[in-house]
């Protein structure tokens, strides 16, 4: 089968034990992350074949970031190595009832931060793909890493390969001196499907709900899909919060002819907040190339996002059987001999 | 006072810490457990004397399995030890949420399986006994298991020791040629009580609720109790799964006149799911020796595997004046000082 | 800014890891608290100058106990360090479900019970402090606590420092010869401020509830007023328990004219039930030095006690944009990046 | 086979995980021990039938504590629970390189300290036993624990009971009124057996070298025997401090006659320092009981005390077929698979 | 660059922490090991590419398996999955002082040793192969996995490619009805290398040292390369042991011509006893692939091992510069910053 | 009693646990240390008032960098807190063996690194101090920061404060624009005391052995004190490797008139390699107060330095009887009760 390949920062995650709090802490759990990452981590560890590119410095933290994905199945050998560099930090304290849980980054001046375009081959990274995955996040990081994208982009799009991005907008991230209102609409024009809530909608594309007869996301949408005309697909969850670690969850879908949604699954406890969103558009990409059915690729996607929920660590390390039992409504967590 | 003697394998049990999944283990906890010899435990800790019989091999781990029981206080001087054997072992997966928690068997060939029915002196082991417990797992084991079983059966009948079963009918554990319909009727007929879902009953012994003026299991228990006489109790627990960390239990017992019912415990977060049945029974022998009222000893038995369900591992560390206070309606969990 | 002191005695905290039972227990995990350094290391975290007054034995837990303080800014070189003694210690299981919670006291013989009431010089110890507070548990420890309590407040009436006490009836403390009733009335009237529940006034001081216009709570505080002039708020917290893990807090604060109230706070899951009362007065003294309005202040109170139920340990680690966050109905723990 | 029956008082053991300083610990470790004990264990490990008589709390400790025996085969039916009472505690901190190990013990006012000597009945106690052994350190707790001690060998005498005693002085322990010197020769008086060393014999007997024929220890011997004609073996060993975790071992038996003594094993690096001498002398009972000779018997304890220092916790948790592998030379610790 | 394929059983492997009995264990550290993978995990992690070809379970033990191989670089493509079966297990109990570490061994019945050798295409798994190498443990296990290590050595053969085997003879291993010394002559003989110590080489072949001109390990290597003349060279290590974390290691290497050896290298304390003569044999192939000089393949491979003695787990986690340093004589182990 | 005041950046430490490598590592140890900062640390925890200088993020890690210090009696209020940066880290692997122990940096754009020299209010900083400490890391970390220090030692200068540095010359930390050679010397004109190698000194000050009477070290500091008039005193230790784990240790002091030197220490098993330079230097400067003897102040220093390798992290926690015993021969390590 082809690949899924993905492009993007994967940092290293150094969190508190337990319910522990930063100025407690004696030891720190070491997990890696990266929002394109674990998307080429949940697409590999339900069997179809992933590769990540990414650029990490020489150093044993590289090292170990990259054996942390492989060991989970994703093809680790299109990675750029560079000298003298840091690896990306970021440092997580898991909330409890009221208290929210943090995430303090420590990324600038890492080895993907200062990654040279040129040292990117697209043409043979996307040699045997069948899909070209990246978030919002990478053209936020630096400047070469947004024209790396773009040249990613571009490429995808002339080997005929389906693209996704997660829009991802975080205003607070672009430092190095563009907008992502000024850079995302070029890298959005070349997606098949893009994950773009409404906040997102209106930061990156000024997008807003019309008053007609469309309401709310539907007229988001169509809007998206008049300005980007090879977006086809319009993804979203739709996320309550009870507490820290409690939240509901449901996906929807805009096919360009209808909003498909999902049930509303109940979280609690949850035991990992991060990579949810990640887990959801790796199930989509598996469902969509097995099932040929949006519905179902989106009920396959939210059951798999709400399953990773449970799992430690930003990697969603859930099965093909394991999600379509949740689909089929097993969802009481009965004991399994 | 006399002892309570069980009868049964007893397993490894390696589990993940806190709610890690298997493949990404670092380590597993130890614990051991077996349903009879849980009840033993159960029974010891609330303070009457048990005594446990199986079989382990002469290695570390059977001197360990040993230990372990042994420290709650369970004689393990009818223990036999084989050579070269191994220990069963089972793996269990703490779930969360909608996910299952997960039981993996690893028990061929162990040291129980193998068993020659000619080592266990039943006269001797049973001397000074009030009571016999086995469950439906131990028949399921091996042909000489069910034999060895059998045997004991037969001798506590014959002392006039009080037998109890969980016939506890688990299908795809029956490997060694016969099916439980086929073993477990001799074995029943041999008990004074038996704990015995609607399920079990169906599976077991072709028994279905029949139209008329009894309703549902009251139904069951008659026939059962028409099959074999000498059943006098009937007991069962009706658990509700809302997640594999919530979950209810209601305790129920039909008296051979009518049928008894408890109040319904709402457990959250249930810190182990493993041996809540086995303290059930536990709690019952105990209050029935205890209270010689059905009602009081069923409402200890529930209240025992409430309480048992908040302790991790097998066995119910639960004490005598923690379940009277459970009983009496003290549930809301006051910090005590 | 002058600061806040506490006196009292601080115990080695020695809990059992998860809900683990005590008789499980391979490892219990090292805290330190008491009732009034807990204040302390509350207002110190929140950025108010904190001394707190104690002895300790001279050896490695009185050092360590007062370095746990010092590490979360609490001023120690007011205290006191005496040969050949104990530091009092306390151990805690953590409860789940039904299960409660359980405190075991060791804590006989201390170098606090044993204290030389000469040993404090409270001129100096107050010279630049701007309130004082102690609660009931000290002066139940030993004759010579409560005679160093007696001088502190006195002379802290003398130099026109602002009192507080959480008045902290426990019967089964007083062991040195007198009861609560006899000694705690002419320390509450040195007070400006105490904690103090519908319980504690009848058991410390005989009132309760009289019939007229005034109900309830109010009824009381006006005739704790009457009783003792100095007097002039009453602050208690209302507290709903669901079960071991979950709670619901509330605030209320009698000012002399009304009865002050907050929302009621939903806590599940509660990772330490010890120390919320702490919270709730070290989080009152702040709002009072801060905001000068007594609801305000009630709200940071009770939004700081149940933010503190989130945290592990005796210490109230939370932050002022922390606590001002929940104040403003931030309740719902979103993550924060 | 007999009992071997030890009275002593037993304690929990809380210590520093690995080579953590006190002032550094978040976390201890829980185990039990206590001088006496520790020979029933190590007794009962070897397979000898063994049983613990003391006194403990009756709280969850206490039981703990019994619970930690019977786990490795002690008999614990001797043993009687008292009411508001303390366990004795010990805290350990393991040294590294010319860091000493360090003892803080905080055990006054325990369960054991304060028994009555009427609570045991040794008639019972000692029925089917063919050895009682005590140490030094229990009549220095308390004058009633000096009180039973007696009682208990003057039963075993009486019984026709061999007695032992490890003398063990320790002259701060003594703090009840009267000094080891006026106590401990009643004591040995009533012994078969004895631990003694050249510095306890001076302190408790004024026993010192004489000069003329006899050398050292054996001049010391001699004159042991003629004071107290009952005694009729004399062990020692000799123990060389490199380092806190490099020691050096030898064991030494005055058999009457002539002084035998081992090899000297090489010891590094120790895993736990604590109850090498229990050890030693457990393995020294077991070998009089089996092999009924002296030399033997001496090989044999000093093999159990050197590998009883590869063990972590007081128990010398190590077995016939390996002590007997040490005694016959093969000590380089290869793999054994 | 041409993989190095090799073959053989991959075992969970379950430790004891830190120096803990197996008794004692609460927990166990989970890593995963077999002689042939840890040689394909060396090769990977000094960066030559590295295939392994084993059977597992369609687990989740079976999948971490081959993640925990795949981590570390080792191409995981050619492993066979079956249904049903089990994960063969070792437990590892590491030693101290005089006392060994313990290998018990759990694994009869395991997906490797109830392989079918259809299920191996040896054609494709060695297509882009340079290297094959297996150990006298593979053929132990079943007649079933002798058969298809035989013919794997045969399609090495016909592709031209260099064979390897570390003959390990382990006699209590060979339980499937024939011995070493009848099957693994076939195998031998169609290596271009082999490790064989003295004792392999009687047990295996019945020879010994001729008295002559040639000494000792040379006169055995002539003779087994006169019975197998595609033998070219003869690799092997002579450990001494001073206890069980304190061991000598020196590479000895027949090339035919003469008998190389290494500097002896003190390794004290060693982390991890398991795994050394796989990281020697890794490094020879490194070596050997990179300098073209048998002494140096000798040095490089003498210097991995030892320094793999100083990492915990079955896998020799050391890269060519930290090899190369020790190889040029810098082991003093000075801080590198 | 006066101050000590040392000037320097503090890191976050992040230590594999036990000997694991890097690429294992599941969790990180916690722990915060900066050469003068330990200083700082090991003469408060001998009873000196001790201030440490630095500067810090605003945020937690900073918040709880500067609680470890304070948790040992290191005064914090000097610290000055910044906006939006990140605390340098040093990641720790501890070697075992040839294996060496292994820091990488991770420390560019530091909250130090970027101070600005005004933020420093010297006058007040050095008001109430005795001595003031810094090392010659300090001033390779950025021009600012060698301003900063440059402007500490001229206020210390003009207060009559003692001024001590450890020159510490590390070539490769030197990247912003100067060498040490060009920045030092300025420096070391303002110190009255010196820890200062052979290395150090060649590489800083072209300074080398001369041939004629004076040999080596003398030689050399006869050199510096030519150049350098302030300076009276020169310290060095002698380090020899044996293992990763296994050194030796010997101070040595140039008064000016003699070259002092202690005992040479023997040092195994370290615990932590690092801070034993800080633990030195902080030795001496307790010494010197205390004593008026360069001899014993060298031996408690040496002392001091040889204890600080037994304990974990970067702090000397030991105290002064600890080391006077130490002084005084007791190296044996026999355990204390």
């Amino acid at each position: 089968m082809k690949s899924v390949v993905t492009f993007g920062e994967i940092m290293m995650r150094l969190s508190t034990p337990g319910f522990g709090r930063f100025v407690q802490a004696g030891s720190l759990n070491v997990n890696f992350g990266g929002g394109e990452a674990n998307v080429a981590a949940a697409v590999a560890y339900l069997g179809i074949p992933a590769r990540h590119v990414t650029r990490f410095p020489a150093n044993e933290w590289g090292y170990a970031a990259a054996a942390a994905y492989r060991r989970y199945g994703v093809d680790t050998s299109g990675i750029v190595f560079g000298e003298n560099e840091r690896i990306g930090v970021y440092f997580l304290e898991t909330g409890a009832m009221l208290r929210s849980s943090k995430v303090l980054y420590d990324r600038a001046g890492s080895a993907f931060a200062t990654l040279d375009p040129s040292g990117f081959d697209w043409e043979a990274l996307l040699a045997d793909a069948q899909w070209f995955h990246f978030t919002g996040i990478t053209p936020a990081i630096s400047a070469t890493a947004a024209q790396a994208c773009l040249q990613a982009v571009q490429t995808a799009n002339r080997l005929g390969i389906t693209v996704s991005a997660d829009v991802n907008s975080r205003k607070n991230l672009w430092q190095w001196g563009k907008t992502s209102a000024e850079v995302m609409p070029e890298l959005v024009a070349g997606c098949d499907l893009i994950v773009c809530g409404k906040g997102d909608a209106e930061e990156l594309f000024g997008i807003t709900e019309l008053k007609g007869e469309d309401k709310g996301f539907i007229s988001i949408c169509k809007q998206i899909q008049e300005r980007f005309p090879r977006v086809k697909k319009i993804l979203t969850t739709k996320r309550g919060s009870v507490s820290a670690t409690h939240n509901t969850l449901m996906g929807r879908c805009w096919t360009g002819q209808e909003l498909l949604q999902t049930t509303t699954y109940d979280m609690m406890p949850m035991i990992d907040r991060i990579g949810g969103g990640d887990a959801f558009l790796g199930g989509f990409i598996y469902g969509t190339l097995t099932y040929q059915d949006d519905q179902k690729a989106l009920d396959f996607a939210t059951a798999a996002s709400a399953l990773k929920h449970s799992v430690e660590g930003d990697f969603s390390l859930v099965s093909v059987p394991e999600v379509e039992a949740i689909m089929h409504g097993e969802t009481t967590g009965k004991l399994s001999r």
